[in-house]
């Protein structure tokens, strides 16, 4: 039996990015279920990432006076000190020298690569990662898929999320123990939202979309 | 009537993010319909983004010269080539200072905020921006969240994907005709995938998460 045949179906991709909306006030006395931010935080780690490293770290944080210090941490936003869960999704810079090998293993063990594909994909992460002079910013860039799909993934499951776009680094670094080769890439507050922020509204694809080049006009 | 009835239901954002495989080669010949392409642009422009200021631009690689010149920008990754579509996603650095005002008046207009709380948002995001030393990588960043849907997106709608993850920032730049305010965040092909990556091969949660700390083991 299908157990996902007993559950309401949960939205498809485009329904849950049109019905996101930040979440500007959660009810503190709401908990988290622990299956539901179980199920969240892995979906978040199927983001693609290069080459399969996956250089994102979670620290999650639910105990009430580590949110509130966090809270310190993000201008006193009160959403950190109120939503029962806050994600800090930290970036590892070098996820090459320590994660590379056991994917491989993984890999090669579950049948998915020869040992010989395993040798080319660790050639190719090799000499690509060799040329990333800026590792915190590659980290950055390459652990934020993980971070848009937690918010997704809450929303299709029916959870608030707000991400907590105003926080001072080297405090959060300094709070949660961050060592100097992770970098803080953002703070996602999860919970239930008593209050949400307005349909965002987009700009559409005529401003966003360019032809071919930078200067060429969409749908022209 | 709901045109939605007349087609297949589309999967949740968990099945589309765990269906996913990054697409190895593409099918030259196989076309990408403008409006499938054009609904994988509007779903991306979902993305949530810092004050709602999605700076993200997207650039649309279709003529075939103008792909075989990106590949030589990607390590020749013949990708770029053979897809039919490549979008170049980027990140502008300073949306506050042109999309701030657009985005609150048509707020306004919309009756989903109100004068004064467009004032009090102005003030925020000018006050959260101020802080930023390092606005490419602050862009990048909060450009990277409608990359990933981007990603999904096509997923979603049975299009392949693969983002190129190896390429020269200047060439891209030069080919493409890319300002010195925006950066290159990264380049995506789409199409009938020919050929798929393994089953990517998952860290699990106790590799991942930390509880409360970056050194509190998960689920102890």
């Amino acid at each position: 039996m299908d157990p996902s045949r007993d559950e309401p179906r949960t939205p498809t991709v485009e329904e849950a990015a049109r019905r996101h909306r930040e979440a500007r006030a959660f009810d503190p006395t709401a908990p988290l279920e622990p299956a539901v931010l179980d199920r969240i935080l892995s979906i978040a780690t199927l983001a693609p990432s290069p080459f399969d490293l996956q250089p994102w770290r979670f620290v999650v944080v639910r105990d009430e006076a580590a949110r509130r210090r966090l809270m310190g941490c993000a201008r006193n936003d009160p959403r950190a000190g109120r939503a029962p869960v806050v994600v800090v999704v930290l970036a590892y810079h070098h996820p090459d020298r320590t994660h590379l090998e056991p994917m491989l293993a993984a890999r090669i063990a579950s049948g998915a690569c020869t040992p010989a594909q395993a040798a080319e994909i660790r050639g190719r992460a090799a000499s690509a990662l060799r040329d990333v002079s800026d590792r915190a910013s590659w980290a950055t860039r390459s652990a934020m898929p993980a971070a848009a799909l937690l918010i997704l993934a809450a929303e299709s499951l029916g959870v608030g999320s707000a991400a907590l776009e105003w926080f001072d680094d080297e405090s959060v670094r300094r709070e949660l123990g961050v060592p100097d080769d992770h970098s803080v890439a953002c703070l996602i507050a999860l919970g239930r939202a008593t209050e949400v922020g307005p349909p965002p509204g987009r700009f559409g694809l005529e401003e966003v979309c360019r032809a071919e080049h930078f200067g060429g006009p969409w749908g022209a």
